[in-house]
């Protein structure tokens, strides 16, 4: 009920305790298979707990009282599982792994599933951007800079800008994805168990175990080597950081004073018919304050004391669901927020125009400085500027009264309109658009 | 299911959807009630809302759904308790609030609850606690610093070390829960529905509001001014920290190798029969690494923009309720631990003697330096101390060896037993044990 | 170079390599003195140890690079304080401390002198926003929630908030200030070796060392009980929070298009002449992004393993000298900011208007509903809104217009005001401004 | 003088003020000489402020202390930079640029060259750790996992676990310093100013940039899009991680009960001469618990607002510089620890038999359960452990009393045997050594 940025998400549902519970039964019917596929365990013990292992037979509420007294939820996983398969194939239930194995690896499987659906929302996301950077390939806004207009840019810079995040945040995504390992080790990372149960050879093992689950094989049990899970922390804290500084853009330029963009749907409010909320940018500035912290939980986990750690490893559960879903939350609203994104060229324009035309000193120092020198050109600017704001005059305007700017032959229309002071916008926004 | 360090406590329950969802119910109907006793509402009205504002007439997984449009599951709530109440008296629901007002109630609310747990908790583990410290006023055990064996210290000292600290918790906490306010300024602050409704004193408003609901009226509506949620962080943040300070020495002193104590009833091992795992303490290792950042999160949230902010607050929300929830199903295991832990004098002996009597060195530096002046004194332990690793034999023997040291008549017996190097540790542990 | 925020400030000062220099000297000659006025060591000893301490005399770049070996840099400063003091007395140095007791004393005294500056530019920020609360407290401005116009506010509103999250912080600030406590407690906190040294009062002594230091004493030795380094933490987390808050709002208010606020000195562009940034507020945000993740290391301290711990301690004490720091450079900016922050009352009242009365449609639903009815009240103001959005026309106007209202004889004027809608703004002012 | 985990260090060098500086002066003339090499100014222009930008004329302390009035110290450092090369090439200083241009072009330059040396500290811990795998690939020792004794495992697999993580770190810092790109974008990100001065081709002038920096260019300005940042952010606070695990073990292994490995060179201790404080470890483990948050905060930057953000940026120098220089610090401690590291094969051993044959109960139960069933294995296992523990007599003696195990012709010598119960410890280090 507190979660209106992810409640209802693929992500949500990829991360929920019923997909926690499937990818534990899923982890440990693979096991029981890859022994099988060895010859280390009878074909039909294989079968026999793969059809056992059905989420649907399994009460995940039980499973997490009962997970208290020996501190993660496979320890009665295994004993359910166990009796569900009853007698003769019970025996080859969870043999020679450790709760960790099957805890990792089924932490992994949904982390996978949960990774599609940051990928596919990431896709709808770099698209819907693609579009509006194009469409407004020459819309000149203001440039804003530690809070105060700077010199004229354009939307579709700007919006290039997001999307250069947005497949930033794909790439990394995409790679942590594809090296998502599986976990084998038993008790203390040896595989002493499987050796003592016949396995003769761990690599065979641990292949064929992560070709079980869709995983791939690690070349060592990682048990206290925590490489996957940090660079899951990575990855998510980037992404929703990049969807957050949308959120934070739009949020800005969605204010009534600047009004420049407006959600698609804005939020109502209880009590002033009148107002639109900017909803979906404020989830994602509100997903963007939180992951950076889960993710220095999951970083801080990477310091795990022996062979299997007390409370490194327990600590990284929930941090990493939590993390996993808030930006998996997060990337559908960015997905619905750049799809539904009303873009106001006209305020742009407007805004521009704010500041009587200060907003493109910058050029005129370096046309005027030719002329003046640089240093006369700065004073005589300083001047102007102020001159503007006092008098509520245009500078253009105080530029054409000046005596010893007469002679030049400028063009003061051209050189003071902010729409053609956007420098290589286009250019970039052009060159950021060809990467796919 | 991932969370067997708080599910089922008396937090979880005070933290739940559920127990929310009665918060906002409360929270609402308390507001009508505040109108109804300044007459700005006819007291039916008030009888008919909190009639209506039975949690079990609401479906907290369908408010859920709703929340996301608005970004917040009050403005779905307002909807279907207007619809609860119906005609005449539906129009006084949520009349002149904002939803922050609400949410920001049922917060505190939920918060003061899980308090009391947390608060009923450290009770317990303090009580346990000293117990233990008085039993063990005179118990010699190696003072470890940065690992290694320092000097002896006592059971008695450094339970009644982790009992101030619980002390010191609860004194936070308690603070914390007194102040824990109402919320109440209408969509911006200024109350100016209310005054749209007839209301002529905010004072009174606020007051009879907060009287309603329990809590405290605050002299500003807190929208964008954090104070309570800041507090609450940094209460909950040093409680877990406090707790897992207890935590790391029990996993430390239970280690297979020390064994100086243990859990009443460690976790089973899914493999390993003969292996009993400090559970809680883990439980309470994991929890600490979990909640500073957590509080981080909501200390970040102070830094909140506009009378009401986008995303900070609504990046508040589950990490508050996550605190709470872990740091009170922490002080349950704290609880737990302490009641149960079982304490091994006889290891704490032996492992005083692991030196070979070099833990006394300091000791000795103090008797000899009279004698022998400071610098040869500790010549002489150091090559003393080198040679009783060396050799592997006792120090006392090695120095009732020496010379220069005969004609001293010193007690070596008595200067090279650890038990009777204890410094303060009684005195220290009285006068802890007097605060109550 | 990197640290604008805190350059130059009194906090730096007290915080730098000198004043921690400063104050390990004092707390070994504290030390000394305190074991003299017990009898435990001669006059003179004492006598030479304080003069020995000057600072002036040792390299603190020398004892930084020494540090390393043992991990600290009181190691290297006992022996050259001990050389420093020469024969006699020399033996008298550090005698029963551990190195843990000074380090822990001199970063308390150096909290504490932190604190006295952050406390006195607390002071001067509060008086400054009190002068603008008071001066403002009837300028009408639009109050913002998720960045969009609510309903009006006013300035002095506005500043009695900010000023109240300025005194919440001065209370917690100078709550933990006066708890400050010495460290003593030798090798493993049993102050063992004192007793070796003839010392047969703990209690005495504790009060004799923090009374020659002018800090609390505290009932147990603290190395592993980190209390006071939590308290500060959340002290200071909570203040560059409460900072930031102001920061983030002056950021927003000073935006090119809003222009409510200008900072007294804008920061120059190096390269827009026209441009004045804010970069006091710039500043305060910056601290405040910063500031929850240093005290989330300074409270994951605290839960630190053994009498004295490896690592926890060690990684206290650069977070704890940047948050004293960045806050305490907060604060001066801060100060600053408030005392010459400029407020533009027209612009307020502009920004007003910008939603052609749209503002004002909560106050219109209160004065309709009981003439139109509730329902049929929303409706008509809903599409009014869409109409005064559409036509750019007044909402007042419309409202004039419409047949259903003519005979209502309301105040058309009056209800559409901004200005009049305020709500109980002057009297929270008031009442805010009451706190001391 | 509180950082002797990074003090006089290779990283500590590579980012002081001095570094910036000089990092700072380059940026500067690199931008001179790019737009000279595209025939934008003089060639003179180019070798004047190359000349100029000599770090020994300007003076650190006076630019950090200018820097507080614009909020960033390259504002002044132009003003010096353009008075040191005069007439008439001063004007060509800083042409077209923004601060953040030079910032953050010169905050790349400095962690491109602390990762130089944090790869290289890397690799000779990698070199250190890979002999200590191979010299003990089969030196038993017991696993631990949650603290207690589970199955033996290998030093030999310990340390390549270690070298692994190592080797992730590498991966992952080695990827993020090749991308390490320059900033180039004036005032808003469009390279306006420099289509004022006349270049066509914006990829050429970024180009040159970056060419003469010695950076990669950047396909965008990313004023406020910092995945560079982030970028080092992760891959910081892993290799901190990895080196913490590492630290954390280390830390265990030397405890005075356990002295299966010691450091080369213990810290001494003040007060007690026969402490072999493990320092480096200590400090590694101090590391491992700052630099997740410092990177958090980093992360938090990524939400960033407008073409230049107001706070966000300013909050990221001082935590890159102490992530850089912390962990850059924790790889020498790792390096010195990783050559010095003393192995104790005794201890090892000897530890093995601490649970009199309990440890290898696992293998007992698969060797037993094809003769007696897995439940009978398990009942009669887990009587024999508590006989164990009770009578403190070995596990194999009591096994050979039994009557049912008799007939069975069991080698209960080897079954018993810690030694020979490590699984397939051996070749999953070797399979790791093979990776380079």
């Amino acid at each position: 009920m507190l979660g209106p940025g992810w409640t209802g998400s693929p992500a949500a549902r990829a991360t929920g305790d019923s997909a926690y519970l499937r990818a534990l039964l899923e982890a440990e019917a693979a096991l029981t298979r890859a022994q099988a596929a060895l010859g280390l365990a009878p074909a039909e013990a294989a079968d026999a707990v793969t059809r056992a292992a059905d989420p649907a037979r399994f009460d995940p509420r039980s499973l997490a009282g009962r997970a208290r007294a020996g501190g993660n939820p496979v320890i009665p996983l295994v004993a359910d599982l166990t009796a569900a398969v009853g007698e003769p194939y019970g025996p080859y239930v969870h043999r020679g792994a450790t709760s960790q194995d099957i805890l990792d690896t089924a932490t992994m499987l949904v982390a996978a599933r949960a990774l599609e659906a940051v990928l596919a929302d990431l896709a709808r996301t770099e698209r819907a951007l693609a579009r509006h950077s194009a469409a407004h390939r020459d819309t000149p806004m203001p440039g804003r800079t530690l809070t105060q207009h700077a010199v004229p840019t354009t939307f579709g810079l700007k919006a290039a800008g997001w999307r250069s995040l947005v497949l930033d945040a794909r790439d990394r995504v995409a790679r942590v994805r594809e090296a998502l390992p599986a976990q084998l080790g038993g008790a203390a990372g040896t595989l002493a168990a499987f050796a003592a149960y016949g396995t003769w050879d761990a690599t065979a093992l641990t292949e064929a175990y992560a070709r079980e689950v869709g995983l791939v094989a690690a070349p060592l049990p990682w048990h206290g080597l925590r490489t996957p899970v940090a660079d899951l922390a990575g990855a998510l804290a980037f992404t929703a950081g990049a969807l957050g500084k949308i959120g934070e853009d739009v949020l800005t330029l969605s204010r009534t004073e600047i009004g420049e963009v407006s959600e698609g749907s804005g939020g109502a409010s209880s009590a002033m018919p009148h107002k639109a909320n900017p909803v979906r940018s404020t989830l994602l500035v509100a997903a963007a304050r939180r992951a950076p912290q889960l993710a220095a939980t999951l970083y801080g986990c990477v310091a795990a004391g022996d062979e299997r750690p007390a409370g490194a490893w327990h600590a990284e559960w929930e941090p990493l669901r939590e993390l996993l879903r808030l930006t998996g939350g997060a990337v559908r609203d960015a997905a619905e927020l750049a799809e539904g994104l009303r873009v106001h060229a006209g305020a742009m324009r407007r805004n521009l125009d704010l500041t009587h035309g200060l907003i493109v000193t910058e050029r005129l120092s370096a046309a005027l400085a030719p002329h003046l020198g640089r240093s006369r050109a700065k004073e005589l600017l300083t001047e102007l500027a102020r001159r503007t704001v006092r008098e509520g005059r245009l500078l253009g305007e105080l530029l054409a009264g000046e005596v010893e700017l007469r002679e030049l032959d400028l063009d003061l229309a051209a050189l003071t309109d902010p729409a053609r002071y956007t420098g290589f916008a286009g250019d970039l926004t052009d060159r950021a658009l060809e990467r796919r």
